[in-house]
C-alpha cells in the first residue's frame, strides 16, 4: 500500500497528517459561528463548506445536516457508518491525487482555514462527564498515600471499573484559564477548618472517550458492541484541589475539588485513526465478570507527557511520561459498565479513564504522586514545585508514532494547556 | 387582605389554587409540541397562548419569547424580576375580577387545557443535577448503620454541605416506569461478586432546588444572594440500589447505585409561592464559616410523606412522613458552597436535598433507614417490605398547609409516583 499523501502540504513533524484527520469544533473569526472542521497539516478544513459543496455524497451523510450545526454531536450520532464515510470522503478529497477540491480554488479558499487564524471550541456539547479511575498505578499510589499499604487498592477496584460523577459545566476547551479555587481544607487541632485559596493545586493527565449514539434508558450496552459507541479521544485535564479533596469526599466522593475546572483538547482523535495503534491491554487478574469480559480487550500506544511552563520562563519542563496501554481497564469495558445498570448514555458524553500513571517514578501523572503529596519537590526548570503556582502553564501532549515504513506517518499529537491564576 | 380567588373553579382540596401556580411544561395532545404552563385547580393554563395574546406586557416579559420554548430553562434565566412579573401577571389574569381571560371564550378554549387530557414532560433541560447530603438524622442513621456509634456523621458534615455529582441523563418525569438495575453486589467470602438484578432497591424522598440565573466560571455566588438564584422547588424520588451503592462507592462516592433513575415531579413550585411558609433554619453548631453565614437562615415547612402500592392493591399505604424544614443546611448555603470554587452554575441545574429524614422513627425517609438495611420489616398494606418489590408504586407527596383564616388558601401538593419494573 503507497502511503496516503494530501495535497495540502503537511510538514513530517506535523500532528495531522491525512492519517489523522481528527474533527473540533472552530470560528474561522471571532465573530463567525462555530462549525465543525478536521485539522490537515497547518490548516483546518471546514466541512461545512465541503458539506454544502455536495461533497458528502454517501448513503448516511447525503441527505443529513450533520455538519451544519453547531457542534458534533448530531454527527456522532449518527454511529460508525457515518464516521466511515465521513473519514472515506475527506481522505478521498484530500488526498493528492483527487482534484474536486485540490483545483477548486474557490472552494479551497472558503473551506481551508489557516489553522493560526482561528479560535476553537467546545467540540461537543456535554450532556454528562464521567470520570473513571482506571489506572492500577494511579490507585495503588493514591491507597498507599492515604489507607497505608496494608489496603492500597480497595478489593472492589479489580472487579469493576471505579467511576464517579463529574461535573459538565466546567468543562473548557485547551487554552482557558484556570481560577485556583477557593475551598475549605482540614482542620488542624480544634480550629475550624482551613478557608482560602487551594494550597495544593494539581494536574491529571488524563484522556476521555466521546461517547457517540447512546443507549436508551434501561438497555445496557453489550461490552463487545461497545466500541460502536465510542467515536474517539481528547487529551483531559482533571485539574484537583487536593486539599479540598482531601476534606469534603468522605463519603460521597470528589464535588468542588474537581468541579472549578476541567480542561479538554480542542481535537477530538477518532478510534479510526488510532486502530493502527491498538495493542493488547493488560492481562485481569481476577477474570472480570461475564458482563465485562470481551472478546477483543484492546489498548491504543499512546504516548503522554506534561509540560509545565512558570511563569515568565522561556522553555517549559517535561514533568511526566506517561502511555495509555497502562490502563488496566479498557474504554469499552468502561462504556459497558456505565450501562450496566440501565443507565442511558447520549451522544458527547465524555468518559475519562483517570489518571493515567505508569509503573515508573518518571510516568505518574498527577503532581499528587509525584511529589507523594508535596513530601518531595519536583524540580522544573531550575525551580520547584510541590503543587501548582499561580503562572505556570500546564501542556498535555500524546502521540502515536510506528516505526514502519507504512505507518510511520500516523503521528497523532494533542496539544491542552491552560495558564493557572488566582481567583 | 381578601382573599385572591380565581375565576376559574378550584376544589378546596385542590392542590392548585391560584396562590401556588406551579410551572411545568406540557403536551396538550400527545402529537402536539411541549409548551409552559401553570396549573390552576383542575386545568393546565398555557402560557405559551397567553404571550401569544400579549398579555405579558411588563416590562422584562413584553419582548421575550421565553415561553414560546419546549422547556422553562430562558424563563429561568431571567431572574427574579422575570419571576415577579410573570406571577403578578398570572394571578391577575386568572382573578375572578378580570374579564381577560374570563371574558374572552375563545382565548380561554385555546389556554385553558384540562389536566386530565395533558402529558407532563421534565420541565427543564438538566445540565447538571448535584445530589446534597443535607438531614442530619439522615447521615447519623447511615453512619450508624455502616460506620457504628463511633463515628456516625463524619466531622466534615458538620462543616459543610456535603453533595456529589450525580447523573442527569437518566432523570425522569413522574410517571415513568424505573426498571431494576442489575449490577454487581459485595461477594460472600472467597466467591466473586453477586451479579444480578439489584436486591435492595429503595426510594429516597428528597425535594431538588432549580436553578435559575446562573453563574460565571470562577464567580462564586454570595450565600445572601443565593436565593435570587433558586427559582423553585421540586419533589425528588432519588432511587438506589443499595447492594450495588455498598460495593462500589469507596473511595468515589455512589454512581450506578443512582444513576439507573431519578424521578422528579413535573410542577416546580416557586419560592414565591412557598414564601407563607417560610420557617427558621435549625441552629448551626459549630458556626459555619463566613461564606456559609447568612443574614436570614430559612426553611420552608412542607409536609412530605411517601406512600407505597404493593402491585395489585387496592390501597397505597403511607410508610413514612417527614418535613423539609428538618434540613440542616438550607438551599441557599448549599448553592453558595456549590459555586465557592468558582463552579458555574446554569439555569435548570437541579441541587437535590438528600433524603430528608425527620427525628422519630416514624419520618425517616428512605427504606434503608426504615427497614435498618432489611433487619426489619415494614408492613405495608398486609403485606411485608424489606426493600422495593416489582410492581410497587412509590409515590411522593408534599404540601403546606397554615391553619390560618387568611392563608389557609396556599396548599402546595405534588405528586410524583412511578412503578418499578424488573429489566
Ligand atoms: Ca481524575
Ligand atoms: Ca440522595
Ligand atoms: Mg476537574
Ligand atoms: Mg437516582
Ligand atoms: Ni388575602
Amino acid at each position: 500500500m503507497a502511503t496516503l499523501k494530501s495535497f495540502v502540504e503537511v510538514h513530517p513533524d506535523s500532528h495531522f497528517p491525512i492519517q489523522n484527520l481528527p474533527y473540533g469544533v472552530f470560528k474561522p473569526s471571532p465573530t463567525s459561528a462555530p462549525r465543525p472542521g478536521v485539522a490537515i497539516g497547518d490548516f483546518v478544513l471546514d466541512i461545512s463548506e465541503i458539506a454544502r459543496a455536495g461533497l458528502f455524497d454517501t448513503p448516511t451523510l447525503d441527505s443529513s445536516d450533520c455538519f451544519l450545526q453547531p457542534d458534533l454531536n448530531k454527527f456522532l450520532g449518527l454511529g460508525k457508518p457515518a464516521w466511515k464515510e465521513a473519514r472515506a470522503t475527506l481522505q478521498k478529497i484530500l488526498s493528492s491525487t483527487e482534484p474536486v477540491l485540490r483545483d477548486n480554488a474557490s472552494l479551497r479558499q472558503k473551506a481551508l482555514v489557516p489553522m493560526s487564524k482561528v479560535e476553537m471550541v467546545l467540540p461537543v456539547v456535554i450532556g454528562d462527564y464521567t470520570d473513571f479511575f482506571s489506572s492500577k498505578h494511579h490507585a495503588r499510589n493514591c491507597g498507599l498515600m492515604f489507607r497505608g499499604p496494608e489496603n492500597a487498592i480497595n478489593p472492589n477496584w479489580f472487579h469493576l471499573p471505579i467511576a464517579y460523577h463529574g461535573r459538565a459545566s466546567s468543562i473548557v476547551v485547551s487554552g482557558t484559564d484556570i481560577v485556583r479555587p477557593r475551598g475549605q481544607g482540614h482542620p488542624t487541632g480544634s480550629s475550624p477548618p482551613y478557608f482560602g485559596p487551594s494550597l495544593k493545586l494539581d494536574f491529571e493527565l488524563e484522556m476521555a472517550a466521546v461517547v457517540g449514539p447512546g443507549n436508551e434508558l434501561g438497555k445496557p450496552v453489550n461490552v463487545n458492541e461497545a466500541g460502536d459507541h465510542i467515536f474517539g479521544l481528547v487529551l483531559m485535564n482533571d485539574w484537583s484541589a487536593r486539599d479540598i479533596q482531601a476534606w469534603e469526599y468522605v463519603p460521597l466522593g470528589p464535588f468542588l475539588g474537581k468541579s472549578f475546572g476541567t480542561t479538554i483538547s480542542p481535537w477530538i482523535v477518532t478510534l479510526d485513526a488510532l486502530e493502527p495503534f491498538a495493542c493488547d491491554a493488560p492481562k485481569q487478574d481476577p477474570p472480570p465478570l461475564p458482563y465485562l469480559s470481551e472478546k477483543i480487550s484492546k489498548n491504543y500506544d499512546i504516548s503522554l507527557e506534561v509540560h509545565i511552563k512558570p511563569a515568565g520562563a522561556k522553555e517549559s519542563s517535561v514533568v511526566t511520561k506517561s502511555n495509555f496501554k497502562h490502563l488496566y481497564w479498557t474504554l469499552t469495558q468502561q462504556l459497558a459498565h456505565h450501562t450496566i445498570n440501565g443507565c442511558n448514555l447520549r451522544p458527547g458524553d465524555l468518559l475519562g479513564t483517570g489518571t493515567i500513571s505508569g509503573p515508573e517514578p518518571e510516568s505518574l501523572g498527577c503532581l499528587l504522586e509525584l511529589t507523594w503529596n508535596g513530601q518531595k519537590q519536583l524540580s522544573v526548570n531550575g525551580l520547584t514545585r510541590k503543587f501548582l503556582e499561580d503562572g505556570d502553564e500546564v501542556t498535555l501532549i500524546g502521540y502515536s508514532k510506528v516505526l514502519n515504513l507504512i505507518l510511520n506517518h500516523g503521528a497523532i499529537y494533542l496539544l491542552n494547556s491552560a495558564p493557572v491564576t488566582l481567583i
